[in-house]
């Protein structure tokens, strides 16, 4: 059965009120959007995931934190923590990314403690068991690709990253222009090497009905990966990225034919003049589907900051219309993410989405910064606190130096300006004739 | 001797050569720069810094890091060590907003010790002293103003906040219209309560000339303060800021009238999508003076993070012609900002500006990112840490699980997509037919 018949009983009908009253929306403008693709729910009715999200056009900005062991690090009890600080941080959704360990094992642990819609990439399960059973990755058969997303449909994922936009005509403009840092994500380069050995098609792409089938079955949702994304500002927004960016249009429609629900990722390393381009391209060019980004990280320099420069580009892409955001961590480049990583990634992340919102006219986002600015004007610090983005962190460091008797902080003292404006001006408090 | 025939004598000339050098492009160009009034080289000849920077129109977007004491904590071995910070972390100037302890002697320390340009607010310390010898701060006389900017020009302060645009007429329309948060310039704050407690006009508005004679006679470079900025995000851009704005645009062109260098500043608490018309309408009624902004400021709610919020609105600010950026610390708003407090904030700041040199085609910024792409192409990590922002903290991140022998770093292990890209694909490693 379709997915946009099954969203017509009772317990779907529950699920969009559920949704629709936290995006404080109407289940109308969700059917809707679900209905013409601008919108998607990504729900595995095996997991059932208890804080699903929609993702699209007219939400609020959505924020992803990745996760996930590789060969160098294995700490099933590190990622199931990694999902605590997820939530208690307001991630939206969690991938699984893990190469390292016991996937099968790691993947069921992660989805069974995930109240977080889960995402993965099949294909690093597909090349990594290969590797282990027969030495090299690159003796992959195609069909073990398509049986690594059904295994993993049937554990419960939500949505799945599926590279098929990565093919002869994308791999040969790549190779015709040249780039400095060539292919960038993994499941793109293991795909593009194994076209390579092989000499083949990308089985992705050559088989997307197979996909298809899958998610029409299973009902995940296909993100559909940018291999070719952009790995440093020099290589952006190049003829290969754009060539597989058109595939992926094409893909968005042979999915919304079959009521598969799907999205597109996007770059990458874009500079911060290249951003409102690469927004509107991908809508144009996908019609409209849902914009899951990869940073956008504005700048290669931002080893250790890289939470920061991409809250730069993730903000301003949002602002533009991506609807998702792909956290970074302080760690990008350099390590796998630990749990403190994590949250200052999706603190620095949802800070990015939040500016987005505001910037988008979101009401509810409005009326917290509102919130705030009352509780600053009143010198209420208690508020203030309780409204921050991270309360903890907050209270920390107001109490290092004053205490909860001070009037004032610790910046101006008595020379706080709310203070004198309070004291000295009798102006109104609000503007206008409100 | 106006400031315009200073810069003709070799010392001048020697230092314009040196500037030019760093900057990429002809003294020629700056003094272009310096006698339109499109740039400002903060330079009192008492302190001559070591690290002069040129501020303005084409060149480099420029980093100010705050520092100074307040009631709440007087500490000058805390204040010098953030002066060391800033160097490290390549501020371009220094602001010393001391209101705390003997405020004489603490800049004079600060000054003496700072090879980059000092700024000051001298109405800090002009309502501090008043406070302390009558008891209350509002009992201060109008030509206390004008001796403390002069003792502080006498002290060697390179440039110096001037709050002259909050007059009757700006003052009244925010009387009219009523804000949610106010005031939030301390020295606007001040200010404002002076002239309704007196029921007189600003001094520094009303006695504008007096204040260009002290600067001409000084060579200290005027930075127009923003006394009516928005302080939060329900306020910004709102009648009360402009008029003060069309002040401000006013006394810019009473100070290049008297050859006396003159930047304007900004806001503030500003959403993303308000930030453009910001820099067009300053750019546009100033005349093009060079924008100095304080923030922006993205979101109300990112207390303990304002770093983050603040990059992301300087980021966008200098992408649209802002030239310098005054940094925000994680402490914003919550107390005063530590030694770490100010690493944080400067390097926050420093890839604003970055990612708005690239954005503007600078070809140093763009040169600096290549080296790091070619860096992460060949996996050479030692050449990346080196090129990172920040290399003490990209190799603690990097050594933190793997070690100098590995060739990939722990995020990916062996499915480095830069790995598989280089074992697997051979193709061109640079672009088109370079």
């Amino acid at each position: 059965m379709s997915w946009l018949k099954k969203i017509e009983e009772p317990f779907w009908q529950n699920l969009l009120e559920k949704i629709a009253g936290e995006e404080e929306t109407t289940k109308e403008y969700l059917i809707e959007g679900l209905r013409t693709g601008r919108i998607v729910i990504p729900f595995n009715p095996i997991h059932s995931p208890s804080k699903p999200a929609a993702i699209g056009k007219g939400l609020s900005v959505k924020v992803n934190a990745n996760l996930g062991t590789s060969e160098k690090k294995v700490d099933i009890t590190e990622e199931l923590e990694k999902i605590k600080v997820s939530v208690e941080s307001k991630a939206d959704t969690i991938m699984d990314l893990s190469t390292g360990g016991d996937l099968d094992s790691i993947r069921e642990e992660i989805i069974k403690n995930s109240p977080l819609p889960v995402g993965t990439v099949p294909v690093y399960q597909a090349f990594a068991e290969v590797k282990l059973k027969r030495g090299n990755y690159l003796d992959l058969k195609e069909d073990e690709i398509f049986r690594a997303i059904e295994k993993q449909a049937q554990d419960g994922v939500d949505f799945m990253t599926i590279h098929a936009g990565i093919n002869w005509r994308s791999l040969k403009a790549l190779e015709k222009q040249g780039r400095v840092t060539g292919i960038v994500s993994r499941g793109g380069a293991l795909l593009a090497a194994w076209m390579t050995y092989h000499q083949k098609e990308n089985p992705l792409y050559e088989h997307f009905d197979q996909v298809l089938e899958l998610a029409d079955r299973y009902d995940f949702v296909i993100s559909l990966g940018d291999a070719l994304r952009p790995g440093c500002i020099a290589d952006a927004t190049d003829r290969a990225q754009i060539e597989e960016l058109i595939v992926l249009g094409e893909l968005v429609r042979e999915a919304r034919r079959k009521n598969v629900q799907v999205m597109v990722e996007g770059p990458g390393h874009v500079p911060l003049n290249q951003i409102e381009e690469n927004v509107r391209l991908q809508k144009s060019l996908t019609e409209e589907a849902p914009f899951y980004v990869l940073g956008p990280l504005v700048t290669d320099i931002g080893a250790g900051y890289d939470h920061i420069v991409s809250a730069i580009g993730g903000a301003l892409a949002a602002f533009y219309g991506a609807d998702f955001l792909c956290y970074v961590t302080p760690s990008e480049h350099l390590r796998l993410p630990d749990v403190e990583d994590v949250r200052e990634g999706i603190i620095a992340s949802r800070i990015a989405a939040h500016a987005a919102d505001i910037a988008r006219g979101n009401k509810k986002a409005l009326s917290w910064d509102l919130k705030m600015a009352e509780a600053r004007a009143r010198l209420s610090w208690e508020e203030q606190i309780k409204l921050s983005i991270n309360p903890g962190n907050a209270s920390q460091l107001r109490h290092s130096i004053t205490s909860d008797l001070d009037e004032v902080c610790s910046m101006c003292g008595e020379y706080c300006a709310m203070k004198i404006f309070r004291d000295h001006l009798n102006f109104p408090k609000v503007k206008g004739c409100s």
